[in-house]
């Protein structure tokens, strides 16, 4: 099997954009992405298009098909995948799978949502879940996992609160962020409460925004300037067999230790990891799946700065999904252009020195305790 | 690469089912799958799931994991698809690929749709569609190509009725099929207009239901019964080129002849067809670029019972989309369900004398004049 590289990274400053489609957002960056690999539309194998709302928000079908025809890729096989808030990140699973089985030798995924629209809500895992009917929207979850790990492991909301800090610090240098002003630990605990202990800057903010990855053969990619070797990319779904323990998510475990076999890493050989913090609670529980930390120790990693810019292990240097903002299909792609961004050292200000090892983590889905799609990908220059 | 079987199908009657959801349509399906390859869920490597409407009409989110979760198979890759008309022909390609490819030993692929709801209309490829804001919804794009068939070759009102006739005819033997009572031209033509030349009963009517089918290596396959070999899997979008010649899809033409390459037959060794008859005069379009008949025969084919049971070569033997009824993301399923039955050898009253190699074709939406995704399978034994 050839390995797997990627070669053009695309993606549009997250936040309101009350004038852009879904459509016209996915185009540019995919345009963004053809453009930084140095590749013409009609080099593109196959295309994967990510999206999750867009039925439910505006009725629409096979956007895939339209981006990519607006970008002026045709006749090859798209695929629209959702996955809740892994969709990007299965697009991009799928775009690498195809390229490692070598039925295309290049393969796009790109990820576009909507949200900023009247009448959008919360995020939830479908309106038809039981769950959300009887009132376990996804804050309330992730409040409830908050206060069982406080009462576990004694993690305290100042801890749940400087995650939030650090992650708004970092969007400070990150133009594709949504929310880049510095916030203190005050500011944080004393924001409007959503789901005690979850404050409102707890919780990351729904947003309008695209990105895109472009992937190839490694064979292909030596010709070119700053490409990044795909280590792996696991995908798996829930086992939902967990519901009592609301702070560890089998899922979550078992996709990190499959992607580090694979990749060949351990967590001590990363450089940075963007990872899937949205609630700030979520960002704790992920450093322990990951192997950060030791099981509840994920609130004090926060709080005494290992993962901020400069730390042992930074995490999310965009600002993660808490500053970045949360297009939904788009996030785990806009995590790939940051992990990319990071191992090319294009990162400026906000540029981990030396970054040659980066894991981008996602979770989606909500059910019976677990969650119902984890993804990791590692990158490795 | 190892080649790839089916190994087990499951689909439920098509029609209107007030009392289910698309979860337990779809699990049902999934659970009569594994139950015909005679496999346990812990078997299944990956799974596909297909729908196209549950996000619009019940804002639902990643479906597939409660599905599969509801048929005991958890812990693997799930992911979510939706590629209109194509959605479940489309599972059905990633399961293929990701056997083909060593990924997995097994995969499945199932799709599910409820469409028999308050409030749900035409099918159309998506509400913000300007074609279809413009009044261009589904049955009036294909009625123009009738026309244009009949101002161009001749086809008259009666041939287009005689698709119609036959497959209510083939339909008569199938137990899964919507509509089984016999119809003749007469009745056909004087049917209650929908777009003119195209009545009522040259228009498939939408239903719920669901389809599964279970893929595995062929060399895991020789230990199992009535194993059917997947000749090829082809998935092409369109190229939006042709918008003035209403009666060739350029990307149906290419998909045709891709999968005949890769399979190695030609029109001529096929025993059986299932194709996408959304309307009548799709199913004539769609034998033209099979290569059933020359371009501009397709009405003569119907109506001479070329492509009757019995025939030369037997078209929807199954009854067709428009008796079988169309629950867009299980339809793709379906067909594969029909050509695995008569390639056993199992279709009783239906089946089509020592069957050996048999076609599902699917195509799905509409932009500028082509579809936005056909796919053509091949199976043999």
């Amino acid at each position: 099997m050839p390995d797997v590289a990627v070669i053009g990274i695309g993606m549009l400053p997250f936040g309101r954009h009350p004038e852009r489609t879904v459509v016209d957002m996915g185009t540019e960056a995919t345009l963004l992405a053809l453009q930084d690999a140095g590749l013409p539309p009609a080099r593109v194998g196959a295309g994967f298009f990510a999206n999750a709302l867009a039925g439910r928000l505006f009725g629409d079908m096979t956007i895939g098909q339209n981006v990519f025809g607006e970008a002026g890729i045709n006749r090859i096989p798209v695929i629209n995948v959702e996955n809740a808030c892994t969709s990007g990140s299965t697009a991009f699973y799928l775009a690498y799978n195809a390229v490692a089985a070598g039925q295309v030798e290049v393969a796009l995924a790109a990820g576009a949502e909507k949200m900023c629209v009247p009448g959008f809500g919360l995020i939830n895992s479908g309106e038809n879940e039981l769950e959300t009917k009887l009132g376990l929207v996804t804050p309330a979850s992730f409040a409830l996992r908050a206060m069982r790990h406080m009462a576990e492991f004694g993690t305290t909301p100042a801890q749940l609160a400087a995650v939030s800090v650090k992650n708004r610090r970092h969007a400070r240098h990150n133009p594709m962020a949504q929310f880049r002003e510095p916030v203190t630990v005050e500011d944080v605990l004393t924001a409007p409460m959503i789901a005690d202990p979850l404050t409102r800057l707890m919780c990351c903010p729904i947003a309008d925004g695209a990105a895109a990855a472009i992937l190839c053969s490694t064979a292909s990619a030596r010709r070119m300037q700053r490409a990044v070797q795909v280590k792996a990319a696991v995908l798996c779904s829930g086992s939902y067999e967990n519901p009592q323990d609301l702070v560890r998510w089998e899922t979550d475990y078992r996709v990190c230790r499959l992607a580090y076999e694979k990749a060949g890493v351990d967590p001590a050989d990363l450089d940075l990891v963007e990872c899937h913090d949205a609630f700030s609670i979520a960002e704790i529980l992920h450093y322990e799946a990951l192997g950060l930390c030791l099981p509840g120790e994920g609130g004090r990693l926060a709080a005494e700065g290992e993962t901020a810019l400069g730390g042992r292990i930074p995490v999310n240097t965009s600002g993660g999904l808490l500053s970045r903002g949360h297009p939904v299909a788009a996030t785990g792609l806009a995590q790939v252009c940051e992990v990319i961004t990071q191992l090319r050292g294009e990162a400026g200000q906000r540029q981990v020195a030396k970054a040659k090892i980066g894991l981008a983590h996602c979770a989606g889905g909500d059910k019976d305790g677990d969650t119902k799609s984890s993804t990791v990908l590692i990158f490795a220059v």
